[in-house]
């Protein structure tokens, strides 16, 4: 018996009631806009604290949001676009301190889809889109959706995303002629059909710059922020690893060009410079000389219109769990911080935003105090665009390729394999799926699949309890009990039907069979209605059928169907005791068959 | 604990075996032709009771059959060529001496819509792919995908059926002119439209029937084939009314046409006399000017290739399981028979078919000891075919409509509106969701909605497990338990890190979190990563969290996700002793915190 202690029940509830009223007594508007609750008590410390994480973050926001612009196949300046509204959105409406919202190269990789066969325009709408349907989800309360979505979906997901994103940059970082492709598959078949134009220089740049990154990586490990000054330098230049080597990257090309007046490496190129115009999202565009109008549009994103806001919900969600160190998470607000932040994005042609693991991680490592930290990201990167759009153009495509790999490798969850497999094989499987699924059609596919896989293999374990019907001895009886779980579904029904009827099969001719109902606390009425039928099916055959400690709502379930078999449920000491049967308890179990 | 002694449960896994043994050691051959298994102890006594039932039945299966054919808007006959192969079938591979095959009310209203839209050419083909269909599910053994209809779905699937049915009847009913519909918002719609072009004498005699069929089941109503020569009779011709009420209307509309030679009332009209020629069922066809190639049909029967043997099949299991009488049923087999029904019969044009209940209750109380029953029924409706059919002409309508509204009445489970309303809300709701999207879109949505919503509704509730957080307080500590059900799926996992999370709120600093795993069987791997996950977050907080009677697998699944928390996994007396915790087992739960 669980404990139904009234005083102890009813004290739990007082305070528990206290806690949820504490957090409901704070105004409304109070609650959405969280910054509202730090803001009366920021003060100059804070400030410099946040200045310092914000600007560490902008150092490393710059190199990924251009890396990740060309991942969804966009010019770097939307890179840039995408990570300026999230800092200055998320300031108002972030419940953690810590979350950096801008692009992700899983983002990336779900629009590149659209910006290669389309235009960027699709983006540009996805964000849109997207920030609408996160915040219909957050005001609507139905962030729990993201509850179906499982460890192995999201790892298999992941390293799919990897995966492909890797593989597409495969084109860049040999040179290659040609394109690349949107999907694993194609990425990987383009490049074995490309293999031969190939140039020298582009893979060495390549190859040499993930040496770099991983060696810079291994430098400082172990070093911290309040360190010895030589440690303090090994953390920084290992932190600002991707800066240094797209700058490293920049200026050989640069010194190549003014030595030897060549450009031996494929550069990013001209990109538009300056800071994006305030307007609409495109509802309407022109790819080659079609038309699209709004519905065109929409029809084009087909399923990713659900995708994208359902991943950029996942990540950010998971990265705010986190980081919130134990705290309760309001993951309405947080949807809602992240709609407001792809919304507003879209208007300065920001591509689909979520949180950033990376500069989440390394806001908090660098001792952000506020979500104002967010500020400081935006100011730089304001800067780079006013400023630094013409040395982009130096930029080398194997740089970049090199770069996005190396992070690449370090997004795989190598060690879930082999938990998998040595634990669950069947979650492998659906992990495998998920993965297979993915690179073969694409990962929004591989998403849906794994999630609804995921569900059916749900729905068949509820079919299928697992009963082990035991064997009770008496000196002058025998008996059978079928142990319930605590919920039994209708799609449970016939099986345990099955497993009554199995009973009786085995059991002799003067047995009884005992349902034991001790867990049971809820049964649907197919359940029931099975339960009854077989009762009938018994008597006619004069078996012997008891149900064991069934609580009243389920056993009055039961009579609603068949009220003459009110004595068939008993009460006794719990199925437990009944393991340790002895000849006495038992016949006090027959007294009322 | 429950029973683990080794020998009682070798002892009874060695008799289940067994049990499974002797059903395999027969042939395969054997069991898949059961006919094998009672032909050789055949003999005369049971012959002549063979005969009488399946003659029973022939009596009802004409009028029967004549009036599906017209509720799927077919020619009369089809109703007849559709009871015709189903006894000589059933006869070689059916399990069940009762079960009777052929056209029941709803294979013909999921067929209807097909042949008022296009020919009668669908509704043979959609019986040879129902037979396919239904054969592969039954070689897969793939009938458990069954389990997954609950009783409220079947229930409001039913009543839709009777409703959609019923008010297809009604231009019949009243004489209309017009169409009636193949939805049941149509034909009311259509009945209200046309209203104005009703017949005097057509409701008349239609509502008549209503009335004769209803005094004539009272008539027989506790008589039985064993009474006094009265009661006998009595019995007799309340089990013949549908013959009866439409022998009578034929009367009627023959006197009035000898006598008067005039036609008031609508008739059936000239039917397709003789038997079917014995033809390839109609891959291609031409309704109007087009012509459907295969593909095109199969475009055009569209979800229904899938419903209407999904439909036959439940129909028939349950059945068979009714009429079973406690033994384990092969449903395998009987799938088996009923597909090679479905697809013999279309060779000579029946419509798709299945377990009849009201002739296979018949049958049953008839005193059937065989399948061969079904072949007196087979020839009686050959009878029929050979020298009955220009007799056919004079049915009226109206009499039609009269018995089939009649029969749709008794089809409804009145009952079941009252049982859900007081045990079972939400599955009330299902029920009304699958009726109200039966009758507003067709009979074949509302049976897969409806599967959804239950499928949909039970992830739910799989996802949200009722948690009861109760408090333990001892002299000197608190502690909060947190029981866990036997099943936590992947989708739970964020419940109960909140749930935990609630409790360390709640608690006190120097309070125990107890996460009991006592009832717990099996775990995901998302629920592992997800306490380790709290565990860390408690930690930090340094708050204290143990994880009661987890079984040494689960431990493994999360140690390793974190192989730290070896020491907060503990064995102690089981959650239900924690109930009656007293000072000291407290303490020696808390040994190892």
């Amino acid at each position: 018996m669980t404990l139904r202690n009234e005083n102890i029940q009813k004290n739990l509830r007082r305070r528990l009631k206290r806690v949820a009223k504490d957090a409901c007594s704070i105004k409304t508007a109070k609650k959405r806009l969280p910054i509202t609750r730090w803001l009366p008590t920021y003060n100059f410390t804070i400030l410099i604290q946040d200045m310092i994480a914000g600007i560490t973050v902008g150092l490393t926001a710059i190199p990924q949001g251009i890396a990740y612009a060309v991942v969804a196949g966009l010019s770097p300046e939307y890179g840039l676009y995408s990570g300026l509204m999230g800092g200055f959105v998320y300031l108002f409406f972030g419940s953690s301190k810590d979350v950096t919202v801008g692009p992700t190269a899983i983002m990336s990789a779900l629009t590149a889809r659209y910006v290669l066969d389309y235009s960027s325009d699709f983006a540009v709408l996805a964000a849109f889109l997207s920030g609408v349907v996160i915040l219909i989800m957050g005001t609507l309360q139905l962030g729990f959706l993201v509850d179906f979505v499982s460890v192995p979906v999201i790892s298999g997901f992941t390293t799919a995303a990897a995966l492909q994103i890797a593989s597409a940059q495969f084109t860049s970082l040999f040179g290659l002629d040609g394109k690349s492709g949107t999907v694993f598959s194609q990425s990987v078949y383009n490049f074995v059909v490309n293999i031969r134009t190939a140039k020298l220089w582009d893979p060495v740049l390549g190859f040499s710059t993930i040496l770099i990154l991983v060696l810079l990586k291994k430098f400082g490990e172990g070093c911290s922020r309040n360190d010895t000054a030589v440690r303090q330098f090994r953390w920084l230049l290992s932190l600002a690893r991707n800066a240094v080597v797209v700058v490293i990257g920049m200026i050989i090309v640069y010194v190549i060009k003014v030595v030897q007046d060549q450009e031996p490496l494929k550069l990013i190129g001209d990109i538009g410079s300056g800071l994006p115009k305030f307007q609409l999202p495109p509802f309407s565009t022109v790819v080659g000389n079609e038309t699209y109008d709004f519905s065109d549009m929409m029809e084009t994103l087909g399923p990713q219109s659900i995708v994208i806001p359902l991943v950029s919900i996942i990540e950010s969600i998971a990265i705010a769990k986190a980081f919130a160190g134990g705290a309760q998470l309001d993951a309405t607000q947080e949807m809602i911080a992240l709609g407001f932040c792809n919304v507003i994005g879209s208007f300065v042609r920001s591509m689909p935003v979520t949180g950033s693991f990376t500069r989440t991680a390394l806001n908090n490592a660098s001792g952000v105090q506020t979500p104002a930290g967010g500020i400081f990201t935006g100011f730089l990167i304001l800067l780079a665009l006013s400023l630094l759009t013409s040395t982009f153009y130096f930029i080398p495509k194997a740089s970049l390729a090199g770069l996005i790999i190396t992070a690449m490798f370090s997004m795989i969850d190598y060690e879930i394999f082999m938990r998998l497999w040595k634990n669950s094989k069947r979650e492998l499987l659906v992990m495998f799926v998920t993965i297979l699924v993915s690179l073969w059609f694409g990962l929004e596919y591989g998403l849906v699949i794994g999630i609804l896989a995921e569900a059916v293999m749900l729905l068949f374990r509820v079919a299928r309890p697992k009963i082990e019907i035991s064997s009770l001895k008496t000196a002058d009886r025998e008996a059978f009990a079928i142990p319930l779980g605590d919920n039994v579904a209708y799609c449970a029904a016939e099986h345990i039907r099955r497993a009554v009827l199995e009973a009786a099969q085995v059991a002799g001719d003067d047995a009884v069979i005992i349902v034991d109902g001790s867990k049971l606390r809820s049964m649907d009425m197919t359940v029931a209605a099975n339960l009854m039928a077989v009762v009938k099916d018994l008597e006619r055959k004069s078996r012997k059928i008891v149900f064991l400690n069934f609580n009243p709502e389920i056993q009055k379930i039961c009579e609603s169907i068949n009220n003459k078999h009110a004595d068939k449920f008993i009460n006794a000491p719990s199925a437990e005791d009944l393991g340790m049967l002895n000849e006495r308890k038992f016949s006090a179990v027959n007294v009322n068959v």
